[in-house]
């Protein structure tokens, strides 16, 4: 399993699809063929590696993949089906599938009279899926909200001036992370204001391979000649403030996982939903002062409404911190609880 | 000189004198006697490694200690003579003395022929009288600010509460910081609202066996059954707000290290007038929103006033983070440029 976890992180980390490992084991142990999905419309793991095989090759052998095979018909045949016409004896799997169409996969193989068993290695490859996994149980992108600010939580200065608070390490941890997302959302406030490409570049400053859907949100007009009309990716112009709905139209056109960028206004939308499931906060050893908040209203009336994360991690880059951090709890709760989560409009208040 | 430096460090980290300590070695090398201060009114670490020996067992001795032995007639005698009069052959300090009436030891035990060399390990004892030496050089106390506050930069949540955001670990971290100060200082506001006893105590709440003085700046009157009034020292009540007068009047009743520990409004004006030498921040990890910053105005117009820090130490106190910072530069700054950033009001700016 640990080598098939291996073999998923062959695969594309953004894209509709997870990123899957599948190897086949003969009766006596050894690899017969190794695969992985390399992305939307491409061979399912389970098939890639059927495929090095001849016809009867797999007879009896054992497949180990990360994630339940799926029992779902897209642009590629159901998984279970292709393990069980290749004559399969055994499967393994790490996490079941979450989705509702494919799922049900396990089911389909046992009643096909193959031993099947879930949950080996279960939490790592629950950790490398996380995204994806929220994606897929609670039918929205998984929302990472970053933004850079001063020690004192400021995100410019008092004249609005804000290039630059964080330095070129942190800039550019920026942009790898851009490049691992569906879609860069910022609202029409930083699109006026700051004019951002929101492409993914490298440090100097050619595009990354992947680019991710600039996405600006808000009502008012962008202009004509915006940067972010020149990204290679057409832009989306989505109306409204409603975050919820607006995650949920995001999710229907194949997102899933959307890098918010500010400004704070947004950000501060995001927070007070109670939809973000990751927070990427850039510290620039920096003092500011002045009522440029990084954070705006989020709903919070009295400290035991405050909203507790739990920091995963915390490192340099150049003189800057970087902390990555959770809602606190979310790696308890189960999959109901994480949608009672989304729903949550505001946080508990005591005043 | 390294074991010099560990004997200094017998001595009370606060009070009015610097940390000292001394070896006396015989010309073979040997030690021969260890000496450290043990506080103000008692002997310097030169006299009292001395006192240790016969009248003529330091002739042509070597006296190494961590700082430039003083040639100024205190409460004791001056140490330089001391050394002169025990017939000492060779001196070799760290640091020189800053002091306006102490220093000269150096010329004047040159001048009684001993041989005189400064400089040894100058970096590490400069670094373990950092706060003493900028006391001295300065002619005011070197000033630590703290706060906590939540990742978004909050202080308390919008209703004013804010018990507590940081836990056990970094709320004891404050008490014995704390009690390495000479005295804690709070606004009239902080006083007022939450009426803090400015002890400094353990994790059991006994009181530590050094007490900080409470030091209340502002114009609010103080209620009689204030908890500062009950405080181990009696507590001063300091009026005004201009903070460079204050500091000249804390140094001139004896304080060298003051604990500036809220609220914002006085943080800010420490922080504006360029008179803070180190920065405790204590980061939770929480999220609060709302108008209740744990710094307000600090004078700084666009990015390009920005205040730069350093960040010296970060780490976890629980699930807090504790970032220590100086002033960007501070370390590079000679005792002339450190005097000019006392006076300078407010940083540049270009809007």
């Amino acid at each position: 399993m640990r080598r098939a976890l291996q073999l998923a992180g062959n695969g594309p980390a953004e894209g509709v699809n997870p990123r899957v490992g599948c190897v086949i084991l003969s009766p006596a142990g050894e690899v017969l063929a190794e695969g992985w999905h390399r992305g939307a419309g491409t061979c399912h793991a389970e098939v890639d590696a059927l495929a090095q095989l001849d016809a009867d090759a797999a007879r009896g052998a054992t497949a180990v993949v990360t994630l339940e095979p799926c029992n779902h018909t897209g642009r590629t045949g159901p998984c279970a089906l292709a393990l069980i016409e290749a004559g399969v004896g055994n499967v393994v799997y790490a996490v079941a599938d979450p989705g509702p169409h494919s799922s049900g996969g396990a089911a389909r193989l046992r009643a096909a009279g193959i031993d099947v068993a879930g949950g080996l290695l279960a939490d790592e490859v629950e950790a490398f899926l996380a995204d994806w996994l929220i994606s897929a149980r609670l039918g929205r992108p998984f929302v990472t909200v970053k933004w850079a600010s001063s020690l004192d939580g400021r995100a410019a200065a008092a004249d609005g001036s804000s290039r630059w608070i964080t330095g070129p390490a942190a800039r550019q941890d920026v942009h790898e992370r851009r490049a691992r997302a569906d879609a860069i959302l910022v609202g029409t406030g930083t699109a006026l204001a700051d004019d951002p490409s929101l492409t993914a570049r490298a440090a100097d400053g050619a595009l990354l391979p992947h680019q991710p859907r600039p996405v600006v949100v808000g009502c008012r007009p962008v202009p004509a000649d915006a940067a972010v009309r020149r990204h290679p990716l057409t832009p989306w112009f989505i109306p409204g403030h409603d975050v919820a709905a607006l995650l949920r139209e995001l999710h229907e056109r194949g997102i899933r996982r959307v890098f918010v960028e500010g400004g704070p206004t947004v950000a501060s939308a995001f927070v007070r939903a109670g939809l973000v499931d990751e927070y990427l906060i850039y510290l620039a050893p920096t003092l500011l002062g002045g009522d440029k908040l990084a954070l705006g209203d989020i709903g919070v009336a009295g400290i035991d409404g405050q909203l507790r994360l739990r920091i995963s991690e915390l490192q340099y880059l150049g003189e800057d911190i970087l902390l990555v951090a959770r809602p606190a709890g979310a790696d308890e709760t189960s999959p109901i609880d994480q949608t009672d989560q989304t729903t949550r409009a505001t946080p508990a208040e005591t005043s």
